[in-house]
């Protein structure tokens, strides 16, 4: 599986991915799933993908081949007016890509090609845009209400973040918040895996802030897990009692 | 959904369930999903239910019968010798109302009327056993490495149960934890609802010691609720801070 979460704040970005892909327990393997693309000074794009591989990577490849190759670049991403054009962009390119697979294997893979994108950046003159793009090529923005979009397996560290996230927070806090929701979704589900990948971008730097590949035995990342759990547990305590007398 | 978990511990035994039955997201309903059935000083045996409702409620009503008519009692819960035999009963039971339920619809109704079974309770002489019935009719039982099991939406409240779970803790404890649990999953799944049913089995019992309805307005549930958004904040912030120097 994958767990991947963007996260708008007053600041700017933060971007976290796990790289673990699998096609069942015993095949396992390290990718990145997050990319990133600049034009210093002007704009950054970054996506994080989840679902099937061979789609996300084709997805990629195909984005890549604009960014390099000069004649097919009147679509690509670096020249694009706006984030919403990046958007419709890469969602028609993940329908493409999804619907030539299914057709090619018929009511056989049905289902089976899907895959999800977090687009995440700024381009300048205009606000950092958070994304979700669905396997149908269409897409969500986040808003106030909703600033920050998970893909993968989302729900274990969800509660975390939905108690923890606060606009105004700093990019550490963010980093933190978002290092406590991985381990709990690394402790529950094994298709989720280190190392983890990081990125914070200030608004209106359009270059990444921050970047860091979190490794197996990275020291923060094992001590927010060994403490964690104290510190659930510490929470848990600061509750007030149930008592079987009051209720009955 | 559903969402049901039952506790293994030192003392004896803790289950708890939501009463939410949807179909679809305007037809929602309560029902009670935890049935217990008691011979006074010789056993207590009670199972939570979570999948489809009218398979549910046909293995609750084929169970009953047993506990009513007389002359079928023979393979009754309360007669059979184990917990084990209890396990083996209730499973058959789940998997033939499936099974004829799928054949009646054929292919269009396949999958649709499954569900699952957390079966509770001590007979006299035995210890007190948690199992989980699968749909397929055969069970796992609890053990000293996985001592809760859970059913339906299980995700958002797992790792708190994994960090705050301890074998020699107490009831009001458990309970406690219990509705940290549901209190998450509450907050991120609209198809589990409140009111809640709460049990507590004592060892040796062989009687519901403490039994609650966690009704909307429950005073204990909204304390624990508005209470552990806090304590997650201060839990999250007694750990270290991360700093973007050490780690570039």
């Amino acid at each position: 599986m994958t767990y991947c979460v963007g996260m708008v704040l007053e600041k700017g970005l933060v971007l976290m991915s796990d790289t673990r892909t699998n096609s069942g327990v015993d095949n396992i393997s390290v990718f990145r799933k997050m990319n990133t693309w600049t034009v210093p000074g002007e704009r950054i794009i970054s996506i994080m993908t989840a679902g099937n591989l061979a789609t996300t990577q084709s997805v990629i490849s195909q984005l890549e081949e604009r960014t390099k190759a000069p004649e097919d670049r009147q679509n690509g991403l670096l020249e694009l007016p706006t984030m919403f054009q990046v958007a419709v962009e890469i969602g028609k390119l993940l329908r493409d890509t999804i619907e030539k697979t299914q057709q090619a294997n018929g009511a056989r893979g049905k289902g089976r090609f899907t895959a999800s994108i977090i687009l995440a950046g700024q381009i300048e003159g205009m606000e950092p845009r958070l994304f979700m793009i669905y396997p149908e090529g269409n897409f969500i923005e986040a808003s106030f209400d909703t600033p920050f979009f998970q893909i993968g397996e989302t729900k274990y560290g969800r509660p975390i973040i939905l108690r923890g996230y606060d606009r105004t927070m700093s990019f550490e806090d963010a980093t933190k918040l978002l290092m406590v929701s991985f381990d709990s979704t690394l402790k529950a589900n094994l298709s989720v895996g280190m190392p983890l990948d990081l990125m914070v971008i200030e608004r209106d730097s359009f270059a990444p802030t921050h970047e860091q590949r979190v490794e197996h035995d990275d020291p923060y990342f094992d001590a927010i897990s060994a403490r964690w759990g104290d510190a659930l547990r510490s929470a848990f305590h600061s509750l007030p009692d149930y008592s079987f007398e009051k209720s009955t």
